[in-house]
């Protein structure tokens, strides 16, 4: 019973025999289908729209268009809304746009009786644009004279950070010193979520608010944004999530919930449903930011790092969404997870193209970090001629380390005892020397790379959760959080730690897997990898004030002191004997039902974290590269997780094996691609290459469980983590196998050929 | 702002325009049908069923037999849960039943994949039964030899209950006293509740436990229910309710939720639904208690009332559902409403027998009582030549009655100056004058009733009810009642108290009107017109304490004392001078998202409720009568109601409208019958003569308004009273016009002809 355990998931048996509601299977009848028209060009203006064609399609109620809709900007991400102007997010787009910043922009609707009829209309609409240069770069869109997607950023620049560590530059740093240098620019490119599940929703009117029903992270979030984007009060829009068919970041987005919310005021209250497609999904929702590093790193013969100069350049796309908030985070793991002898300066900007959108994914700038500053720490090794093991153990984060800035701190540190625990796993030291001076066509390698990342947002953000319980009839209990199940296992080990804390076992604690605006206490939602931490504290401060109001109806039942009583396995015990003295269902029934004392025992609470730590680990990848195929076949792999206690270590294992595959695509396969136009490429899952289970190696887990004390239960991060070294790895891996260092992701085959050519390998 | 306002009702649009939702609205798609198998006779015995030719219908899934079901009694009645075992309702019927005790019991249930096949299934279903004489009398259940309907109550009688006020027997009290005696058997008969929406409900499963939605009143006790029934925890079973189309007491009983919720587990967890026709509504459901009282009665020449002696006898039907709870309802109103001088006797019987099953009907056991209490009263005052309003100010329950069994004290006394009110306002002398000495076919009357109702069901059983209030970022509010709208206008009422008690206004009160036990907080439900005092009273505990903790935040934002502030209007005032301090959305949206102390206000409470108080009132009927025709024209009618302070006085009189017409309905043309073998005669709406509009007059409704102390509100019953005193009030106008007195109801066409022919009027 309780934390630690491996308890079969909540949702495990109604997930696999097709019992499980989402959206879609919540629908009631009659509801109207709306499409987004979508632009044919990536940067311009829309003139006027000739919808005779489109209006004359039997089926359409209404088109309604970007000339129609209120004259209000919003903005999308899924942050805590900040009572300071200042913090908050970027206002820059309406439900509808009339100036388009992206191939595929949502630019008017069609609400028709059916999708049919919907699908047809959409095609016929008729624009005429002003029509300018695509900007799909960042240079390009940074270039003088460059067009001005939003006007409030005249440079397209959304913004520019920058920060010293230590004193000085880079440059005054390295001058006169026996170090060596390298100078490289590390690229990652645009992915897609791939949640199985694409954005659906479907809105009505109910008593003259807005209920919509949607695929969401962050339905509390869902709320406000929708509230933003239709100017009323939040309190006249209730919105409901299901469970959900994954979601990654691209759910923690408020994309299409404000458009279906105000088409339903359109048609009078009617409910309309709106399904964004699988092209849609990969070329108009959100992707993980494009980001380039140009990394500049000195380092002396010994191994010991001596100063770095970081310049990252994050490609947003046509909307700001999370905008800096990603390159921000990219730029403070690149400080954090090595340290400085003397210098580290960093600036990091973040601008405006014609690109799909770049907004949360798994990671949050943490990977784009991962493979700069991982690449960087085998290409100084090899510099040095070191081993990169031995280079991290040297230079990594201390134990003990605080962000300078952040004042966020290691409060456990696992970092050197997850890289010890993977050389041992993959025999790292054998290996090494095993692979060195191959020859041939196939080689073989072993890489390694490391990380940090934080807790939640604290404290660049709010961290807030809440959490209510309530007693039935029988002794068992109802648990109702805010923070969501995204198919992560939250609902359960949230079952768990309630049961932790209550003393009433996981099958007698209900948890409620819907969210309700209405009903369900805040909390902004499922991303940053807060919700254990975070609105776990929010059950354990629940459960402890449940606990006390059922102990003292005990006392009431029994006379006897609270004090001296506890709750273990469904029973009220003797604090000191254990001794039995009443049982749950007994104490519940009375409570219910007392005709002198009748009380619905039930117990709420805010938990408002002010605390952050951070989670640490590492991937270690062994990979056989086929030269003249530029195909490199990952043949063992092992992730290592510092995340401090686990609450469920098989979840926490199957956490990790998803993040891996997610790392694995993005070291080899994944790339959204497109043409000059910024039209993409590869808008489908047979074009755009998810890796599926036939690339997909065995993937091995080991952690490092140590108790962070400022976790409720000594947990900290692991949600995204996993996702974040793999890709690193592998390219360290081929580095080794081949002597080739390639610096941007993919490491696909056109990509690899091209570079063992240059090499001279083939 | 808050009570005393005719606040439009806050579902009024939605269910005017169609787009309230109802449980058939809710469905999810891929449905079963499920259909009930329905006994052919009224008493007997289940042998076998040849279910050969039901099964090859194509689409059927599955045939439930009453061979098939737990083994398990349980009570369908929707009361509290006694942890007394003394104080527990009759289990007295499983899922499905072998022994049959009622035409059409429920002795299987197909379960297909559409309505079609469902029903051409049940019809296929061959019965073989040990067949015993039906017993459609208390006479003949009561009988020597009869047979036994339920082993637990060998002579069919389930309850007999007596008492007396005052000392003596009847006999002994009247003996040698210089009195005028009457001795009359007065009686009503079945009548059914007729609400719009027949029951509905479905259920499936979800992570192994059940969830249905049901039109029910009473969602907690429901899931109480569905638990004993299928003798399963009450925490594995989730019940919701939304709108209903009505209940009048018989979504009281828990009726079909258990066999649907049993028979969803029998095909794998999958959705199946229940939908009662009219037909069987009408036959198989609930039913008002037919209830013979004889009554003698003596009183002095100078009208004073010496002593009474009652015996009623209720026929239950088949199963016992609420039982003796009805008739000793009515025993208590007959003692409550006249004080004898000497002594009352009264002595009750509940009898099983083989017509419909009696159950809750508004008024529970009152409309019965007050016919035969108030026909006493005239035709006690014709027997001493006295006008019937004046017997009734000399003999009518006095200021400060508290009855001596119960306690249940008059706190506020309305009921002469109800009297007086609707004397006045009917012109009662005068036309009492001028319908004296009338001859001809065609004759005018005048009569009235009183009345006395308690206020819910404390000290007799529990009442208690919790209620949830949640801030909104806006600054407006959830409100969670665990009590039931049920088309009575409770959600505006308890709408209108949470504005009263939190200042925050009415429009910014955003009340659940969906009940969902997983959620919900606990509250019994709908029923003894309990809900505007004892849930009323959670309400307002829950807006003080929500009202504290938004001042609370206040005082922390403003830097004051808590107790020097109020809320008027939606904002933050100072307590003395009024003047505005903050706006509750700046409150909210800070408490929200404050980084130095968020908190997500809300407040939920218990209120057990451990008082009660008498409700009275008065009806005047105006009519003429066609004696000839046996017609009665309700030419004029006056309902006057001591309810305490109104909520809302507009929807205060929408509901007497409604309980006149059903009185209306009772006193003239509604009766359920049964042919000789058990067999309903009328099950359906064309036979079963319902009022209409055609058929209805001009309903007047006045009050008298007086503050009870023990009301949240000052406020008292409401809910059922309008329908208890018409039909004698209007019996009394017959007597009024002709001098006839008929002593069973209703005073159809044919029974008056024979009463007028006999008294050789016509």
């Amino acid at each position: 019973m309780g934390v630690g355990n491996n308890m079969v998931r909540v949702d495990a048996i109604e997930k696999v025999t097709g019992g499980a509601k989402y959206t879609a299977d919540l629908e009631p009848k009659g509801l109207l289908v709306a499409k987004v028209v979508r632009s044919t060009i990536a940067n311009g203006v829309v003139k006027s729209f000739d919808l005779e064609a489109a209006l004359a399609v039997p089926g359409v109620v209404k088109i309604v268009t970007c000339f129609d809709v209120p004259d209000i900007q919003f903005p999308t991400p899924g942050h805590p809304w900040s009572v300071e102007t200042a913090h908050q997010d970027i206002a820059d787009r309406k439900l509808l746009n009339t100036r388009v910043r992206v191939y595929g922009d949502d630019i008017a609707a069609v609400i028709a009786e059916d999708e049919i009829a919907a699908n047809r209309a959409a095609r016929l609409v008729k624009v005429e644009y002003e029509e300018y240069e695509p900007m799909l770069t960042v240079e390009a869109a940074m270039a003088e004279g460059a067009t001005v997607l939003h006007k409030e950023k005249p440079g397209n620049v959304i913004a520019h950070s920058s920060f010293v560590v230590g004193e000085g530059t880079y440059q005054e740093a390295v001058e006169g010193e026996d170090v060596v240098e390298i100078d490289h620019v590390y690229a990652t490119q645009s992915v897609q979520h791939c949640h199985i599940e694409t954005p659906i929703s479907f809105a009505y009117m109910e008593k003259g608010r807005i209920v919509v029903t949607t695929s969401t992270q962050i339905p509390h979030i869902v709320r406000r944004v929708i509230s933003q984007a239709l100017g009323i009060p939040a309190g006249e829009i209730r919105v409901i999530k299901p469970y959900i068919g994954g979601g990654f970041g691209n759910k923690q987005d408020v994309l299409y919930e404000p458009l279906n919310a105000f088409l339903c005021t359109q048609v009078g209250g009617r409910g309309v449903r709106m399904e964004i497609s699988r092209e849609e999904t990969l070329a108009c929702t959100r992707v993980r930011h494009a980001i380039k590093c140009h990394v500049k790193a000195a380092v002396k013969k010994d191994g010991t790092l001596v100063a770095r100069k970081f310049e990252a350049y994050s490609n947003q796309g046509g909307y700001a969404s999370h905008a800096h908030a990603i390159v921000a985070n990219t730029s403070n793991e690149f400080k954090q997870i090595y340290h400085d002898e003397k210098t580290l300066e960093s600036d990091a900007y973040t601008v405006y193209t014609n690109i799909a959108t770049g907004g949360a994914m798994r990671g949050y700038g943490i990977p784009q970090a991962a493979f700069a500053a991982e690449c960087m720490a085998d290409d100084l090794a090899v510099a040095v001629h070191m081993d990169p093991l031995e280079f991290r153990m040297k230079n990594c984060m201390p134990e003990g380390y605080v962000d300078p800035h952040t004042h966020v701190a290691c409060n456990t540190y696992g970092l050197k005892e997850c890289m010890e625990k993977g050389r041992s796993y993959i025999h790292w030291d054998e290996k090494r020397k095993e692979y060195e001076n191959q020859t041939g066509p196939v080689r073989k390698g072993i890489g390694m790379a490391i990380f940090c990342y934080k807790t939640g947002v604290y404290p660049i953000s709010l961290e807030t959760a809440s959490c209510r319980m309530v007693l039935n009839q029988d002794g068992s209990m109802q648990l109702q959080m805010g923070a969501t199940e995204i198919g992560q296992g939250a609902d359960t080990v949230f079952t768990q730690m309630a049961a932790e804390t209550t003393g009433i076992t996981e099958d007698k604690v209900h948890i409620l897997s819907t969210q309700d605006t209405d009903i369900t206490p805040f909390d902004t939602g499922a991303y940053a990898s807060r919700q254990t931490y975070v609105s776990g504290m929010a059950v354990k401060k629940a459960g402890l004030i449940f606990k006390d109001r059922i102990l003292d109806y005990a006392a009431y039942m029994l006379d006897k002191e609270k004090d001296t009583m506890d709750i273990q396995n469904n029973v009220v015990v003797d604090k000191e004997s254990r001794e039995k003295l009443l049982d749950m269902a007994e104490l519940a029934t009375t409570a219910f039902y007392s005709l002198d004392r009748s009380i619905h025992i039930t117990a709420e609470a805010t938990s408002h974290c002010k605390d952050n730590t951070f989670a640490t680990g590492a991937c270690f990848a062994e990979v056989e590269v086929d030269m003249p195929l530029g195909k490199v076949k990952v043949t063992n792999i092992v992730n290592v997780h510092d995340s401090g206690k686990l609450i469920n270590p098989k979840l926490a294992e199957a956490q990790v094996h998803g993040g891996m595959s997610m790392g694995l695509g993005y070291a080899l396969s994944e790339e959204l691609l497109f043409d000059k136009s910024g039209r993409p490429l590869n808008d489908n899952l047979l074009d755009y290459k998810l890796p599926t289970s036939m690339d997909t190696p065995d993937l091995h887990v080991q952690f490092v469980e140590l108790d962070d004390p400022t976790g409720p239960f000594g947990n900290k991060a692991l949600g995204e983590p996993p996702a974040i070294p793999v890709a690193p790895a592998i390219r360290n891996a081929v580095l080794n196998a081949t002597g080739v260092a390639v610096d941007s992701l993919p490491l696909d085959p056109q990509k690899l050929v091209a570079h063992f050519k240059a090499a001279e390998l083939i």
